[in-house]
């Protein structure tokens, strides 16, 4: 039963159980005790330590391990922002981090801070200048993610690093979907990681500061861990994460190339095999092993179970798959389609044969989700083949105030969720003449990413939206 | 090799072992995903927290795991105080607590708020009266451990309770040393512990917060674990520490009975077996397994570390074997020796000819590490058995500033180490007449409670100290 959600956690490595095991009889005690089994315990965790700051690539007294990658990026980014909070109290962020670094974000502004996001393209890259641009004199840390956790895409850290050595603002790098394959290039200054997603055990994240960052660690004051995590922590558990750290390293070059090739498939046959689909992400920088799209007409949690039941485990960035009913703010900031949103994220060890059956189920599973939300028809392709979405032309024509006068027509979808709004203006646009305006009222948080997405997928004019109020005027 | 180091962390409980690793296959992906990995995931944590829960005597929606009872402390703190912020920002504390509830009170004054702590009595003992006492309008948290982890001193947390119930004040129980021996009795308002003190692994902590008790999570947010412990858990690990639980807590009844005999045969015999030793902690009153004694003139790393080649492992309160070169609070907050001391904590299972044998060393070792540091020979016996230590008769004299033309004689130990000041202290006592006064220059932290501490023990006068100059009067 393919599991292909390995971006979310992985299951144990081999090694990382049987380092598990073997450090039970041993790993148990408090390692900062002076006795034999606290001396025994010390031994295993600064061999952990010692192995996982070599796959880091920074020495022993900069690695500490934490709770889990969460904890890694919460302590770094608050212990970072108040080493230098003479400094001033800037935080510079991608706009697609992960929600651990943007809720960290959130907890500094309420605590009086700045944060700015900077934005990504529609391959949900960072650019380079606009980082750039964003690093003041007063800016006390810049966070950026090695790539990102929904679509893949690699972000352009080295470069972004050098920018902000010369601006003299520390870059922590939350390399939690790359490390298993490598170490983080270029001059970081924090880096922070969980080892379930290499496979090692949940509860176990390392967080790494290089010699010569300002660093406050988080209050409370505690003696482990250089005061960067408190409490007893799972030492076999951290033993476990350093021997998986070194094994999947040992398999990484070879099983991204396979990875790579695969969710290439899945890249180039997903838009064959199934009408409406937005595939996203960086198709070339990207993580060898996941690829993620979105399907028109589409409820992510309904597709997402028809996949489950036909043996395929993914997640979704849709917003009905989530506790807010927001869509993911990575495809927000990509300004892509959420709705009908899938990622597959391949897990070492994954075949051809797994992936061929999953491109076997999913055109059937997104057709039958269609049809039971009374989809409207696929127009029929005026290719050959899948082409890469365009975002709209400008409009060219008057303003829309001024073209009082065209046709229009009001769809009230208050109240309903994702994808049915979109679902409901595809089903009238037909209606009003070219030229001539639907006005949409939908309260879903998704519609305001997926109107416009299927207005430029459709060819049709996003005259944008006023509160709940989405105008969409019919083009040819 | 006996393990008497239980109070710090108990080997894995083959139940946990067991629990542990039928986990590992079920227990690797995110309880939060929809899949059939993240169901399975989520079956098996709903029935830990129950487990859990059941073990704590609270419901399963009132319980939070988290990656460790000190990380429960922090999160419990903070959180119960960030939300009754508007009652005030006084903060209650025992002297005694474990020194994660000190560094979160510490946290708290470093952020403008106040806290207050409850002295306790020579058995380490906090008075009731004097607790409630503390109680005031604008107190937002009261913090009491049901048993103290350093002398195994019970805690009146039931009585507490009552006063903190008619105060309007949630009490917050650190009851890491006794959960695994039953549940707190009394209306306690949150609760702490953590798994390896209970034959759980590291990393696993729980969080109880009763419903009705205003609680804001500190930040940053997270959708885990009702918001209140950020990051991914170690599944397994929390199913073998829920199984553990279960596990101690069939076995306790009978265990503690045993144990405690075990005690009572070291707190008995320890004083017949060693000159000048001082047993601490509450005699009666107590955790079934914890014993603690100090010995004058015997430097504490060196007598742990003579008791660890004979097979041993203890742990020591002593300044000599802290980071800091500072005595335990506890022993200070108490008022007794902390030269020579040693924690003494059974592990269940521990037998009878474990403990004799421990006492058949002890005696030398103590022997020895005093001839090594030239102590003092031990004055004889007055009467057939040890007496329990009394506090010196207050002075009826003058007053030391009269009486300055009594002989004085001064002795420069500063620099010198515990228990050094007090070992030249003694060894020149006898160099004045009775009546005439020894000024001690010492520097050590721990002769702030040595030399006091000495005083009464040999029945001297501790006349008090101005910076470094500790003044002893010699009595017959």
């Amino acid at each position: 039963m393919p599991y292909f959600d390995a971006a979310s956690s992985l299951p144990l490595h081999p090694v990382a159980r049987q380092a598990l095991l073997a450090a039970l009889d041993e790993g148990w005690a408090d390692p900062a005790r002076l006795h034999r089994e606290g001396r025994r315990a010390r031994l295993l965790l600064d061999a952990a330590r010692e192995a996982a700051a070599e796959a880091v690539g920074c020495r022993p007294d900069e690695l500490s391990f934490t709770s889990s990658g969460t904890r890694a990026l919460h302590i770094g980014i608050a212990g970072a922002l108040a080493g230098r909070r003479r400094v001033g109290r800037r935080l510079v962020v991608s706009a697609v981090e992960h929600s651990a670094v943007l809720h960290a974000a959130r907890a500094h502004e309420a605590d009086g801070g700045v944060v700015e996001e900077v934005p990504v393209d529609r391959t949900g890259r960072v650019g380079v200048d606009g980082f750039g641009a964003a690093l003041r004199g007063d800016t006390a840390l810049a966070c950026l993610q090695s790539a990102n956790h929904e679509v893949g895409t690699e972000q352009p850290v080295a470069e972004v690093a050098e920018l902000c050595a010369e601006a003299g603002v520390p870059l922590l790098v939350d390399a939690a979907q790359s490390l298993g394959w490598g170490p983080v290039a270029g001059g970081w200054s924090l880096l922070a990681a969980g080892a379930h997603k290499w496979g090692g055990p949940g509860g176990v994240g390392l967080l790494a500061v290089r010699k010569g960052v300002r660093f406050a660690p988080p209050s409370p004051a505690d003696e482990r861990e250089s005061g960067r995590s408190p409490g007893f922590a799972d030492l076999p558990a951290i033993v476990a994460a350093a021997a998986s750290l070194r094994a999947v390293r040992a398999e990484a070059a070879d099983e991204a190339a396979r990875l790579r090739a695969l969710v290439d498939r899945i890249r180039a046959r997903v838009p064959e095999l199934v009408p409406d689909v937005e595939v996203v992400g960086d198709p070339v920088r990207r993580l060898p092993h996941v690829v993620t799209f979105s399907c028109l007409y589409v409820d992510g949690e309904a597709l997402l179970h028809a996949l489950d039941r036909a043996g395929f485990s993914v997640s979704s960035g849709s917003s009905c798959t989530s506790d807010t009913l927001t869509p993911s703010h990575v495809l927000r900031a990509m300004g892509v389609l959420s709705e009908g949103n899938i990622r597959v994220s391949l897990p070492p060890g994954t075949t051809e044969e797994d992936v061929d059956a999953f491109l076997a189920v999913l055109p059937d599973a997104v057709r039958r989700v269609r049809a039971h939300l009374d989809a409207p028809a696929v127009p029929p392709r005026s290719g050959s083949g899948p082409e890469p979405v365009r975002a709209a032309e400008p409009a060219a024509g008057p303003a829309p105030e001024e073209d009082a006068e065209a046709p229009s027509l009001t769809v009230d979808s208050l109240g309903k969720r994702c994808p049915i709004p979109v679902i409901e203006l595809a089903k009238v646009i037909d209606r009003v003449p070219v030229g001539g305006t639907v006005v949409l009222l939908a309260d879903d948080e998704a519609a305001r990413l997926d109107v416009p997405a299927w207005c430029e997928m459709r060819g049709h004019e996003y005259l944008g939206a006023d509160g709940h109020t989405h105008r969409v005027r019919r083009r040819a």
